[in-house]
């Protein structure tokens, strides 16, 4: 590999219609804003599961106000964060959707509501029931909101083509066990994969399916650093096998 | 105290409308449904400190999207729930408070800058910019779910009047310290103040400002009790004091 292509590659990292395709996927409980009769919001609680497309399935009763609201006015918007991540919530990556819901019909009403129940597994016991209103938003318009003021709409079509993440679910873990066991093995990718040549420790502070993220220190001072996978993961169980894969090139860089 | 006290005190815990002040006044982010300029809903994510009547008080940027919509149509709606409650999020307590936003004006915007300084510190900060909006959603509907859909609308005044548990942000805490420090003396608790005279081990499953939640267990089955403080509690740094002197109370009737 050329420097060229080292240091282009090491930037390498989820686009933000990756990153919001991934928090919704990451996901099941929303926000939802609906329009009463009289033309005034109503926020509150749902459980959604996403389509292959990001469109959130919905499952509201329609003696609720929200499921009553989207009866007489089909337009939606859903808001999603992850409450679990540290810090100042506005801060916090967060993404908005809206658009119109539909009620999907014969082999499309089973696509939804298989969609809707990967999520929301304990939803196959009552959908059926007649109060229960299975609806997909269907995604007009999305605000990705990466914190720090990193605010940016997407088009429907980067957000639809986009792929969620297939390993973000197992990445907290995995970063936690390596940092457990691997201290020495992350210290060499720093040095070696990395650019950090000067550093005395390094921590894994996020993996995702293109590389490991570090925060490296040494001579009193810390720096992030990053190391690529050769190829994009595919799954939550190639993440260890990568970064144990990513340790061995670096212990043999190390070693010439 | 007669039989017919007891059991009658026994029962007292935080009503329905002391709950939904009381969920307000524990959390600081919200989500927040407005409509935009062609009358479609828009759910955000917002900050808020509320009002000794429980107003939400907000502050966004006039050049966000939420803050355009304010501007155009005050109608408002946020939705609180505590994300960090274990279990289905739709058992999850939470509520939806809707009417429309004002923007104080003097003394009042002042009032309403503390109010939500209290809640987000670091606010006061960035108020005074130029884009920040600050604006008080005066409540006009109120629906709490207090989970397993036990739904129900409270009128304005039933939440107004309504007194936040001053309590509720150290129980949590509270509740581990003597689930570790004073297990002998839950068990007396259960035993001698709250009816279950056969447990042989208590477990603290909730405080609150009126008493204390038992999780009892004996004969192979468990059971919840419960045994209350004499007096409402003012204050969190009450909690543990209340607790020890039940604890005395229940050694002194099990020695009498």
């Amino acid at each position: 590999m050329s420097t060229h292509d080292a240091g282009r590659q090491a930037t390498r990292r989820r686009t933000p219609a990756e990153e919001a395709r991934t928090l919704v996927s990451s996901m099941s409980v929303a926000a939802l804003a609906s329009t009463d009769s009289g033309g005034a919001p109503w926020c509150s609680l749902a459980v959604y599961g996403p389509t292959l497309d990001g469109d959130p399935v919905l499952l509201v009763s329609t003696e609720s106000e929200h499921g009553r609201n989207l009866l007489g006015d089909p337009r939606a918007s859903v808001a999603i964060n992850d409450p679990s991540v540290p810090g100042d919530p506005l801060d916090r990556p967060r993404i908005t959707l809206s658009g119109a819901v539909v009620r999907p019909e014969g082999r499309r009403y089973e696509d939804a509501l298989d969609a809707h129940c990967a999520a929301i597994p304990g939803a196959r016991l009552y959908a059926a029931w007649e109060d229960q209103l299975l609806c997909v938003l269907e995604v007009q318009r999305v605000r990705w909101d990466g914190g720090f003021a990193a605010t940016q709409a997407l088009t429907r079509d980067e957000y639809r083509h986009a792929e969620p993440d297939p390993t973000a679910r197992a990445a907290a873990k995995i970063a936690a066990q390596l940092n457990k066991d691997q201290p020495d093995g992350l210290l060499a990718v720093a040095r070696e994969l990395a650019g950090a040549r000067g550093a005395v420790s390094a921590f894994c502070t996020g993996i995702d399916r293109y590389g490991i993220d570090l925060s490296c220190t040494g001579a009193g001072q810390s720096a992030a650093a990053r190391a690529l996978f050769d190829e994009p993961l595919q799954a939550a169980a190639d993440l260890r096998p990568a970064a144990l894969e990513l340790v061995r090139r670096a212990r043999s860089a190390g070693a010439a």
